[in-house]
């Protein structure tokens, strides 16, 4: 996907669009914003000759790793600056034929990056899910409960591929209400969410990515303060009455709008995000403990709820539909609860 | 798209995708359905040599409609049977020119099809919108008013294309709402909607044009007593207070949940269906004149709503959003109202 | 190979090249030159779906004649006002089915080329060496003996192909000497050399062919005066004791270098060509008689020949071979033999 | 051409034919022949990145050397035994870059061809015709005059061309004539003739190309004697009185024919090859002493040839050209000349 000197003949530049897609992609990410690039690498490659014939010597020579897999690291590194190396083809040999201790000593102490950049954990065999920057795990991690080092969900939008499938169906591309839900559960356990859209080899997104990612950002437009900036709730995930309600915990990172609601309580916000309207408009919340001071709002909703404590728990009434701003998955900001 | 005789080496079973497109969408479509097969035929052809020489001779000569145009006419109706000949490109030349008369006679008297057929008006210069089956007039025609003749708005899911474009964005679709829109204002006025998506060029349906397809079907199954089998109400299509609602008026043609209802009831149901959802939940309507009589049902909704007279028509209270089955454009029927 | 109005799409300016190929043909021929233009018309084009459909009938029906064939004949003789008209693919139906006698009607009676057009025989099932212009008669037709009627032999370079084939090897193409036997054997008999090259598919002419042509040209240069508007030889085509030797004979029209030898003579001159270089250098003739001012001369060789009768005609003595211009099939010329 | 490892995805096996033509090649050669197989080889790739980057480097980086360039060449000698390593396209770089002498002492000393491999001189800046295997010296070398190192002439039958070239037309081919006057020519100066043919892209040789090759086949089945095993004359290469003379001496490798007329003679066989034939047919030679027992043959004619001694030389008497054998270039074999 870029000009490298270590793939001549066999990079975007050569073949096919004859671009720098790589580059042209930070220079647009970078202009005018605050998004942070990052780029993905395998470091193996299934059929190059030197890879396979490392592999037959049980990965004791490592001729592809010397001219290539190693070289094209630092010059991606050198070249283009990422802040995040999202690093993958790792599970066929160990990090010493990798050398991916030496790439990182250097990557975190030397290079330009050196301040700023995280990495993923796919670094050698053994490695996923126990050392690394963040845990990457396995693609579509989703543990469903509290981890104690940070970790990411990565998935697709097309259930089945990473890449662009032009034989793909409507059914096979998550609704919104699904992608909500995978997001918003990963966040409560901790972790990100990684969400590819493969574009066209014609350089499109399909316009079914495009409106997934349109709600999606319709959604965060209204309930992004549950998500941006919080951390997980210590006390609860996943609520001990509503299952299909999650909780998250604002925390000293406080859009204007939050600030609102928080001045004057002694402890964070929490929120609780159901993903289901309740029946009869009745939410029945078993994990936080009321207090005579406890309030609750509903994001992109303009009024307190009205609620009530009850012997497990408090129940909270949602309003009238019609007057929510939020299409999906609903979102409560509850103050002054335990 | 057929292997016609008369364009050797130019049609799907020559060149391309070697398949008779035609004649297995035919058999497709027929397979065990109830669906009608019509088929789509340009008088003219732009670029063709005889064409050009026809129009160059001011239309004197024809060459072009002897040995192409008619010929291909004929072979399509006895090769595929069609339900519905909707012709057009004709707006160049006189009928005259183009025989139309001469071959509706055949179609309507003598083809195998003559008692089942039904054609639109684009046969010649003139034509449209004053001679022919229905009425197609011009692309997307939709004129807001209860017309004489019946007749069609033809028009397309992408705002800007007949055929797919591989570069249309999300925002170049209509939405449901959209759609939705133009499918009530249509047949509140007595028209049909025929509605186009353009496969791709390895004839696949675009998932963004399965999406809408699909959410058309979610929401006719809930309203579509309020489309199939309705005839236009005679008093109002688009109503006086409130106008984002039109109108449509329940024949002798029942379903089973509709016959529920108007039972008994001395005179026809009236549809009243709302684009938007009214503030506060409560629609006033003035076209209808309720009496002693008169009850009020939300489709998708299954209790009776509450209603009551007004100086100058009715208000009905709308329930809870989220009791309702229906995502977009919500369906009154009306019973005794005058 | 033109853009007729007759075959839309399917014809080299609609595909493939873009151009009038026939057209810069003509064009270029005629530059300048006094070569003359024919062109080749196939009556029938094996797999169109109109001719398949005439054939079906047992050619009772004829639309294929009258949408395709027949205009564009007429069309290539009014755009190209070709000098000869070829006709080929008829031998599956008979004349009638193609009109040929109608259109030869108006070929020789009132077309822009009435006065010049000639045309060979291949016009329906029987007609070639019975009826039409020149006869044809079979491809690689070549009687050896004389013909009553004007006729040509059409062959090729490529032993085996009429197009150009790149896998054809070099012992595929006559040697030049073959082309040579061919020729003479023909001229002696009466007939014309149709002698065809395929083009490559990138439009040039492959070396080989063109090293024939050059070598035919080389060898015309010196020997075409026994070819170019002579006229069998009544006594003999063939001689009667050295079957390599074939005869022409020279007729009013004289070229310059010929008036030389006849000037004074009472009988036009007899051309004896010699495919191989006889024995010993002693070539024994046959046919001619020989007289007291018989004299023999040998293009491309600037002395007369030692002659002397024998019993059954004549022996020529031949020169030492490196004083010959010619390198291959050496051409006597032969003054006052009976 | 072959599926090297140090290329992946940038050669024969890879793309285009997806074959080894390399080794497809090699073993054809082997295959129950005499012949030698040879690779050439170029050092540099034009526009390879790695070699740009150490060109920009004034050649003080070896990063393409060490990546490409040398393992290939190990590799090329390794997989397929070459006789022949020609190397080229070293121009640019001096052998200390290429490390040239390394690869040449491994070649020589230790590698699976070591006892028969030869190689030319193209193995850096400055080497050409200085040190080296043969001397190849520029493209198409041509001295005319007697070498003191072992050399060789190479060059093509396409005047203007190693590839292939669709659009050369017949003039841009060497005759034969003009092909054996460079054989005969670099034969006698004690050189060899590389003679390349460049094949089209779908696999064949273009005819003219086999044309000629059959020609100089047919021309050394005569007159080889004079071309294989000889040695060139100490005493003259380009005769002093007859320019288009060439002289060659034959050694102790005689062949059968050849044994018969040097039998008994006390000196080898003198080779005189006439480009031309002589005017007259009587040919004056310089450079040969003839004594009382010389003899002169002419290869392909069956006879001894009449000669006499002049003042200054030997004059030999042609025989009539048609009793030879050979089409150009005759030969003569002097026996008992100083």
């Amino acid at each position: 996907m870029y000009p490298s000197k270590y793939s001549f003949s066999w990079n975007a530049m050569d073949v096919g669009p004859k671009r720098d897609l790589l580059g042209e992609l930070a220079a647009a990410v970078r202009n005018g914003s605050d998004m942070h690039f990052g780029i993905y690498h395998s470091l193996f490659d299934w059929f190059h000759p030197l890879y396979k014939k490392d592999k037959e010597s049980g990965f004791k020579t490592q001729d592809f790793v010397k001219s290539k897999a190693l070289p094209e690291l630092y010059e991606l590194v050198m070249e283009y600056h990422p802040e995040v190396v999202w690093s993958d083809g790792d599970w066929e040999a160990p990090d010493q034929y990798w050398n991916s201790t030496g790439f990182l000593a250097w990557l975190y102490n030397e290079s330009p990056v050196k301040d700023i950049v995280v990495t993923n954990d796919r670094w050698g065999q053994g490695c996923p899910c126990k050392h690394g920057g963040y845990y990457s795990c396995a693609d579509r991690f989703n543990p469903g409960t509290l981890q104690k080092h940070k970790w990411e969900s990565c998935t697709t939008i097309d259930r089945e591929s990473w890449g662009y499938r032009r034989e793909a169906r409507f059914a096979d591309f998550y609704s919104i209400e699904e992608i909500l839900k995978m997001l918003v559960g990963v966040v409560s356990c901790g972790g990100n969410l990684l969400l590819n859209v493969g574009p066209t080899s014609y350089g499109k997104i399909s316009p079914i990515f495009e409106e997934r990612l349109h709600q999606m950002g319709e959604w965060l437009k209204v309930n992004g303060e549950a998500i941006y900036k919080t951390r997980p709730w210590p006390k609860a995930q996943n609520d001990t009455l509503s299952s299909f309600v999650w909780y998250g915990l604002i925390s000293q990172y406080l859009t204007k709008s939050s600030v609102m609601y928080t001045q004057g309580k002694s402890s964070p916000a929490v929120y609780a995000i159901a993903l289901e309207w309740p029946d009869n408009e009745v939410l029945h919340l078993g994990a936080p403990k009321p207090t005579e001071t406890t309030e609750v709002y509903m994001l992109g909703y303009d009024k307190p709820l009205r609620w009530k404590s009850v012997k497990d728990g408090m129940v909270v009434d949602f309003p009238n539909m019609s007057r929510v701003s939020s299409k999906w998955s609903w979102v409560l900001k509850l103050l002054d609860v335990a």
